[in-house]
């Protein structure tokens, strides 16, 4: 049976430096592709460690994409070099209905909530609901926002302050063109700590906001390259690069994410990706794909990925997803992620991680650039993450969307729309997938939502090529709406079937 | 004779409304070009004020190019329409010569002070002086530095600490893509008070810095079109333009700015210009070549100029210069300027005033943009303003550079480099130029200057073109020199000339 020297794990917890030996024995060959893995049970028995270890090293594992469960027989060792997928793989995924969960209704209630919804309605917003401000709705499941209490103000201030009375020399001057040595040292230190990434400070950016970042990438990369995004994806990644002068091909996505045969079709030498969490599918891309994508970076000189990992942090169960970056062994990976998602969209701080042959490119042609972020707030967040706030703060926000989740789909189960609705959901991220059995269109369905004071988009609504559109389908983006409200919200939304 | 009623003049200053009525009478021509105006002793007078101020009116009247002296005869009409300058024009400019100080030597004392200079460099330097950073020079003309004390540290903290306390839900929002609304208004409102300009919140665009203001204003304008920049001028324009994808020309300067018979000859769309105070050469641009480039402006659809008004709060005589942006009739100016040059590099905040066929463009094609400053210093930065502060902050440094300033000159004056030193300054601004009388090519003169502890840089730099070229002329940026270190950097500079 496996065996691993668990003295040897340092400061990891158990689980996760027993995820750590399993994934580097299948990365290099020592477990075969199907090769069945120990029984949970002897395993735990054979390692003199508890079952529940076992189970959350392999949870991990499955949801990453190294091994697959079949049922009643067991874990299985994943092939993460070849295209086809083994039979029964449980990978989750929005067309492995498998693990949709079934919402069943507890009961048989219908509320009639919907018909005097109007009346909650700000007057005047009547006629035109759907261009309605947010303030109009009852409920805004449309916009990614923060909620307003949760930002920790206090800390923030402390700190704000502390930095302003110190006065150093070094932060009234114009910060260096990739950010402050000391934010870029606090990230490499906290990519390290809970994103498991070996990165130096010169290697990363700070800029304000990812937007930004990905302007300098153009000029970094090439403006006259074509750069792949996710179909569906991101609506904002495509405008951004096109108004930057870049042409842009949509990819499609199957299961397990960005299809990498019609990346290989397509003409594009740079390919835009969220793999930790899909937006809007929430899809996670299993390591063979992630694979795939490097091997097909890997074929041609001046082709990159460039990895949005933009709500890695809130994944509710088990680790986070491990980046693309730290399973790069040839240079092509940009790293991408903000601050503004995790703390508060006010502050306009995000950082790209760039391989080498980048940063040496960066430092010979766009040195000249000005580090766009204040000074000020460079020195609050290196703060602010060095001296553990940061972690307290995404640990909190993480129980806090994790509860939130739960209330909505608590109230999802309880309601009317029960028994035509699938959810689709990860344990991860910010939104979550709500399918429906209705004869409605989206159209119909997003504007009858807004009768009932329900801002709400759908998914078929983030595709640029009509025949793989998904129909029927709410993105439930939960984070701003007040806990309070999700009983009556889910209830409003229900008004939508009749 | 020229009566004015200046009881109408509200809460202006009298030499302020003489001026504004005599521009007013010269533009809509009631005063004529080369109309002799009333003496000051005779016009203070018949108006009943002092002469200081009708001279105070006059000389600003005659640095924006609106009048000009004839030696014995008093003052004329400029003729603000035409290119041929009136005979005895004594408009400042690099070329004439009229107006630079000639530096007399009070006494023949002769420092041999660089002879041992080397000893106050740091050690190891010594091979490398023109990289060596700046902490190895004695003193550093080179980079516009601000005093690290100047900053007003204990307000801003406190601005930002209510800012934090106060908590206001708009805050933790997303800010608006053109920049938080309470900042636009402060600017809006600093803008007619201290620029005398009209603009409304709306034609506001609050962005991370200059730099990207740019990147905004190609995607707005046109990557396609080619873009003019002043020859010669910042590096860095043309190198940000460029690097978003965009042709420029380099367009050489006569005596008045950017020629506009060399812009007229170009296949430029669009032109950046710094007419309030171009740097390097310090020129300022008269009235009657604004009315050249706005003319040029208005013969084609999709003409454009940025005005770039960067460091025209430091006027040191007289008021600002009166911004192309607001004698402009046919919506062709994009006005912009910066908070990193006026109160700290480390606040990365600037903005552009748009004509209103770029607000809509704006509206309708980049409104999917985040705004890139920090809510929390957007609402600082309001109250700053909105409170006094700024106003207060700028007065204050104002008098610290022209005292700093008087002490460089008053240097100069007092050292050997006297009997062959010309200095050209206006009044106005964070640098001046120096020229000397001397074979040394301008790389030699920059090396012993290095070898002095001095970092400087010469004009000849800033040129794209060879034939125009001036040389053997320094430019002193002062503004982060120390002023107790002023004597002796000059003593150091003298040594060049051994």
């Amino acid at each position: 049976m496996l065996t691993y020297h668990l003295e040897d794990r340092g400061t990891l917890p158990l689980y996760e430096y027993l995820y750590q030996c399993i994934r580097q024995d299948i990365l290099n060959g020592h477990l075969k592709k199907d090769e069945k893995l120990p029984s949970k049970r002897s395993f735990a028995k054979h390692l003199d460690i508890s079952v529940v270890t076992i189970e959350t090293a392999y949870a991990q594992l499955q949801i990453e994409g190294y091994i697959y469960s079949k049922e009643k027989s067991g874990f299985f060792v994943s092939d993460i070099r070849e295209m086809s997928l083994p039979v029964g793989t449980t990978i989750s995924s929005l067309s492995a209905f498998t693990t949709g969960q079934t919402v069943s209704a507890p009961n048989g209630k219908h509320n009639h909530f919907c018909n005097t919804a109007g009346a909650y309605l700000a007057s005047g917003s009547a006629g035109t609901l759907s261009d309605a401000p947010t303030q109009h709705y009852f409920a805004d499941f449309q916009t990614n926002r923060i909620a307003d209490d949760s930002f920790p103000f206090s800390v923030w201030s402390r700190l704000s302050r502390e930095v302003l009375s110190d006065k150093e020399p070094e932060l009234l001057k114009a910060q260096p063109s990739n950010g402050s040595a000391r934010l870029r040292e606090a990230i490499s230190e906290y990519l390290y700590r809970f994103r498991g990434m070996q990165v130096v400070p010169e290697q990363i950016f700070i800029g304000a906001g990812t937007e930004y970042l990905y302007s300098l990438l153009v000029q970094l990369i090439g403006r006259d390259l074509v750069y792949a995004v996710e179909d569906p994806g991101h609506r904002k990644v495509a405008e951004i690069l096109t108004s930057n002068g870049v042409h842009c091909e949509h990819i499609p996505l199957d299961a397990y994410g960005l299809s990498c045969k019609a990346l290989a079709e397509s003409t594009a030498s740079v390919v835009h990706i969220s793999p930790a969490h899909h937006f809007p599918t929430g899809i996670i891309m299993p390591i063979r794909r992630r694979q795939e994508l490097l091997d097909w970076a890997y074929k041609q000189e001046n082709r990159y990925i460039i990895e949005d990992d933009y709500d890695s942090e809130f994944r509710f169960q088990g680790r986070p997803i491990q980046p693309l970056q730290s399973i790069d062994t040839n240079d092509r990976v940009i790293y991408i992620n903000t601050f503004s998602k995790s703390l508060t969209p006010s502050i306009r701080i995000s950082y790209m991680v760039l391989p080498w042959t980048l940063v040496k490119r960066f430092h010979k042609s766009l040195s000249f650039y000005s580090c766009t972020v204040s000074g000020f707030e460079q020195y609050t967040l290196a703060a602010f993450i060095s001296r553990g706030y940061y972690e307290q703060h995404i640990n909190r926000m993480r129980n806090a969307y994790k509860t939130k989740r739960n209330l909505v789909i608590q109230a999802l189960k309880n309601s009317p729309l029960a028994p035509v609705a699938r959810i689709h959901e990860e344990n991860s991220g910010l939104h979550f997938l709500l399918e429906l059995q209705t004869d409605f269109t989206d159209d119909e369905l997003i504007a009858s939502a807004a009768r009932c004071g329900i801002k709400i988009t759908c998914l078929s609504k983030y595709y640029q090529t009509d025949d793989t559109r998904r129909q029927h389908t709410f993105i439930l983006n939960y984070s701003g709406v007040e806990n309070d409200r999700i009983p009556e919200a889910i209830e409003r939304l229900a008004g939508i079937m009749k």
